[in-house]
């Protein structure tokens, strides 16, 4: 079985499988070669043979244990007829979802035919990763996390803290819980089919899961996840799935109960103590600081020793504890992968 | 003594003693009729009468345990001489400190003379409290600990995922630390300065916190106020400290080293869970949702007993997780005293 299937079995596989998240992206030169042909980011994310192109690159670079779909986590509220449109230095802008016509407006009948071409990348990679020799690298699939892709939804893009959403969740909770079963419901379906294309583990991103309150954390974003997990083993059973609640801190303990089978931890937490917390056989993602890696040299190598020092044992992915940055530069990847490989 | 020194020395008092993170603010009529006649922000937190009045505005109308001084984070580096100015709807702007030359302007013996207006509110303070009949408020001052003002001056104002200050302290790490102890070293005589005129208790804002690898957030969080804490209870036997190192989950435990007497709990955390992790007598301060007090009613009743309930017995200090925002009814404010005063 692949290195990090075997370590979300469970077992303490070393050195540790390896990936980053965002590893297909900007500070790549072929990445970058790839998107200025391309009109806009959402354009890139529905042309199968580009996005799997993109996906396929870093493995291609630095044989990576994971190749992630070549994807965003506001696609979904795209497929749901949502609306979603990324201006440049802006990050993504999306309509201001705050009553319940808009979610009553929400097409989950549509979302199998208009996420058909990002099934059609999974496939694309699922082939790519056989044809072009990269036999142990596993191809995850993922989707936004309910409550997450709500914050994107609710505030109309990204925000400094999110109070819209919040205040929707607590003003408004009947339109609120309408809108996270829609979206719980549609991750569902969305994932499953990337299963069903090919994709061999899942990831659920949960970016914003810290802003809330811990009533609200385990109702928004551990329930969801649950559900989500349940009807994804029922469907394929065995399917690992691992979880990303950032900024969970101390409630990483309660998203255990979501029966994931990996958490990923965020930069700011001290893993081992994250995983105290944790079942001993659930595999622990991260958590190197994406800014350490920019710095490469001593720093990189204080921030990095730490954290395989203190997972060797369990079972553990080697990650980031939040996506790879563009400005940095990628002989540093090459030298965080020879320490991570030399264990 | 007073009901909060009380509980920052160890006592389980109950009902707890309670204030509120920006009690002094926008969401009072008051305050906003006080903030419309002065030019800008900084000119009102170096007008001591003004500021003294909006310091005491909510303690007359609420009856608060403790009053905060009225002020800002930012005035450290602007007494250091590195300039501030506070654009309406954007927060603050700063110069972007980036280089040695940088730290070497800054001027930390003009800092007790700028500082001066300052230190006049507190006594002013001081004053109406035991004139107005406050006698058993507390007068806490403040200062943003060293971490997250060098987030400001070297950002130059508020930022996403403060990558440059987290970058500086990656590559540059002489100058960081030079810039490190030049405001632990200014904190130290503006916060000595502040007890001298009549704080009563102190307390440290290390709001980033949370966005530092745990082993820059031991080097930058925990070894500066452990410093701050020492050097202060050396001049003022007995004075007590909050530190709120917001965003540091599991890592609060580590925070415990520096010596404070109370730690904050910011929204997003199980406030029971980091209770745990600290030793029994140091006092807790939290964690309500700032949002769920706009939300008021049952929402605001959910959030707060839990909170209630799992701080019974031991030394806490009811608060917010953060700030009040500008958009609370003022009568919410009232109905959850209410609630935390019947215990």
């Amino acid at each position: 079985m692949k290195r990090l299937l075997r370590t979300l079995g469970g077992e303490a596989v070393w050195p540790p499988p390896v990936w980053l998240m965002r590893q297909a992206g900007r500070y790549l030169p072929e990445y970058r070669a790839v998107r200025a042909g391309v009109k806009d980011f959402v354009a890139l994310c529905t042309t199968p043979h580009l996005a799997a192109e993109v996906t396929l690159q870093p493995i291609r670079r630095y044989g990576f244990d994971a190749a992630i779909l070549f994807s965003d986590i506001l696609m979904l509220p795209w497929a749901l007829g949502h609306g979603l449109e990324f201006k440049e230095g802006e990050g993504p802008v999306l309509p201001k979802l705050r009553d319940a016509a808009a979610v009553a407006a929400l097409d989950p009948a549509r979302v199998a035919d208009r996420v058909e071409p990002i099934m059609e990348t999974v496939r694309l990679v699922r082939a790519g990763l056989l044809t072009e020799g990269f036999g142990d690298t596993t191809l995850i699939g993922f989707a936004g996390a309910p409550f997450t892709v709500a914050c994107y939804m609710v505030e109309g893009g990204g925000s400094k803290d999110f109070a819209a959403v919040r205040g929707m969740a607590y003003s408004q909770p009947e339109v609120f819980g309408r809108l996270m079963d829609v979206l719980t419901d549609a991750s569902v379906e969305y994932l499953s089919a990337q299963v069903t294309a090919g994709a061999e583990a899942l990831m659920l991103f949960d970016s914003w899961a810290g802003v809330l309150s811990p009533a609200l954390f385990r109702k928004h974003c551990v329930a969801p996840a649950k559900r989500i997990v349940a009807a994804l083993k029922a469907r394929h059973p065995g399917i690992p799935l691992i979880g990303f609640p950032r900024l969970a801190g101390v409630m990483s303990r309660d998203y255990a109960a979501t029966g994931v089978d990996g958490i990923g931890v965020d930069t700011g937490s001290d893993i081992a103590a994250i995983a105290a917390m944790l079942p001993p056989r659930m595999a622990v993602q991260g958590n190197l600081d994406p800014l350490a890696l920019v710095a490469g040299g001593s720093a990189l190598r204080d921030e990095t020793m730490p954290i395989l020092d203190a997972m060797r044992g369990r079972p553990f992915i080697f990650n980031l504890g939040h996506g790879i940055v563009p400005q940095t530069p990628p002989d540093h990847v090459s030298a965080l992968l020879e320490m991570v490989r030399a264990g």
